[in-house]
């Protein structure tokens, strides 16, 4: 028995709990089932949008758990609104894939309801079709008007701050790839939640709001971020190795030098990257305790352009890796 | 020499006419190159949303011209906002595509500049990566609060009308299949345009706004789009062959049998179906002469449910094709 597009819908993706419900969801007029959906902005908001493609075999292995890959792919959409001090408020799907199989299509929709439910980001619409397997997810977000956190902000004295321990997810794909044996289960286990659920650091983003001057997600990788930032910014940044945080799994596996690499060029760890002016330094660290997330300061805004790093002695390091990158 | 995603997005995407200009476009607050986009949507207005992927091989001929595609992928998402009664705001693209083309980009993004200006819709941001050729559009459009035409509104003894003359595409479709030989180069052309450049009825579903009870816009075909109308407003719908516009093209290619069921059943013309009281009749005739666009009356809303069509003589016909399915 093959299954239509209406059918899957119908089973599947129209549940509560995944979809909007205009009369719990206010700012929801109309949600699936009509030619597109409708939204309210409410008065003194704006829109965030940010739309991410998940690709198999690209962006996670052929043969990931479908759950995962529901969440995840959420996930690094989210990621884009925290990155903005957007709160959630819901989202559409473009779900593309080859002959449907009940338990997968059970398996994803069952992950995709947990965290829509999670962030309180109900599905609104999308587009199902046949092709090879392809998850396209627009997430929107409000923002009170003209208080999103863009990139363009840092100014020279700025401090540079990075939340959580990124390189754990470069270390995940390392271990996801077989490249890596000797992990005992408490790693493994750290590693596939830090590349399959990394976690949108949507209360972070929220409360830095008025606080940090430029701020984005790091999805290429810190250093590689880090130089988004510096451009749109028009100035330089110069970080210090001796103050990136570093997270105990990355330590315990690899040399310094291999660590350092990781924390600074791998991407996917969704954690942020983000400029505050010095005489802001206690409203930081009061906003990130009151969301329980860790913030280190890494480095300074600089006058100049480009990202600089330097080494435990105080030289500048010759970093050739740039993250990852599409095409490269 | 390899492009990389930002490379292709600085060469090919980030141009005026094709992305959003804040100076320009008064409620599009920041556009590409920052990890989201922010809009505004005035006072008295609600938002729009419809996400749709096209994918090589499924929705269009992997050789296709990449113009063409372009144009075809934001018009079926126009098309969308069309049936909604909605004025296009802007959209974001989610392209995925193997070893990038230079020569295919810069088609590519001439077409979606042509219709991105064409139809007022600028570019706001998006996603870029490697994977096999698929494109997700989410266009964003802006309606008056409350005013969005439903599929839902249709009442027994409202009228039901189609815009335009359904059935072309299906058959440009056997024509780009190489089905059909005998055709002159003015019936050709006509069937590309058919096909590649569907024009999403904006001015008509705007015009329609406060007249119509009900409306969608046909991509799965006449018949399965009205049995869509149908059940989401729990009525049925008794449609009269003898009242369906017939496209020159299609009476001169196939017998007459065969033109009903082109019609009928053929998907991707991108007409509007719509209901109206019929105490509307002279409104609908003048928001249609205003905007240009021939709308025909093919039928009745009546109490209960599903799509009954007549045939010439006055009987139900049997119908068994259901339009364009995907997974069926």
């Amino acid at each position: 028995m093959s299954l239509s597009e209406f059918d899957i819908i119908t089973r599947y993706f129209n549940q509560s709990g995944l979809c909007a419900d205009p009369t719990l969801h206010r700012n929801i007029v109309t949600g699936i089932g009509d030619d597109a959906a409708v939204i309210k902005v409410p008065r003194g908001k704006e829109l965030v949008l940010s739309m991410d493609v998940l690709v198999s075999g690209v962006h996670f292995p052929v043969n990931a758990d479908a759950a995962m890959i529901a969440k995840r792919a959420l996930a690094v959409n989210l990621s884009d609104l925290a990155a903005m001090g957007a709160d959630p408020l819901c989202f559409t799907l473009g779900l593309t894939m080859p002959d449907p199989q009940p338990i997968w299509l059970e398996a994803f929709t069952t992950g995709l309801k947990e965290s829509a439910q999670q962030y309180d980001c109900p599905l609104i619409g999308g587009n199902l079709s046949r092709g090879p397997l392809q998850i396209a997810i627009q997430v929107q977000g409000l923002v009170p008007s003209g208080k999103a956190l863009l990139r363009s902000g840092a100014k020279p004295g700025h401090d540079v701050y990075v939340s959580g321990q990124p390189g754990r997810a470069g270390l995940a794909l390392e271990y996801l790839q077989g490249k890596l044996s000797e992990l005992n289960a408490a790693q493994e286990a750290e590693l596939r939640s830090a590349y399959y659920c990394p976690e949108p650091r949507l209360a972070l983003g929220v409360s830095l709001r008025g606080i940090a001057s430029a701020a984005q997600d790091i999805s290429d990788g810190l250093l590689a971020d880090t130089g988004h930032l510096a451009k749109a910014s028009r100035v330089g940044m110069v970080l210090q190795v001796a103050a990136l945080p570093l997270a105990g799994v990355l330590t315990a596996i690899h040399s310094s030098e291999a660590v350092f690499r990781m924390v600074l060029s791998a991407g996917d760890d969704y954690e942020l990257v983000f400029t505050a002016p010095a005489g802001k330094k206690n409203a930081v660290a009061k906003a990130a305790r009151e969301v329980g997330v860790k913030v280190t300061r890494i480095g300074k805004v600089v006058k100049g352009s480009g990202v600089t790093v330097m080494d435990l002695t105080g030289m500048p390091m010759d970093i050739e890796e740039e993250g990852f990158r599409h095409f490269a």
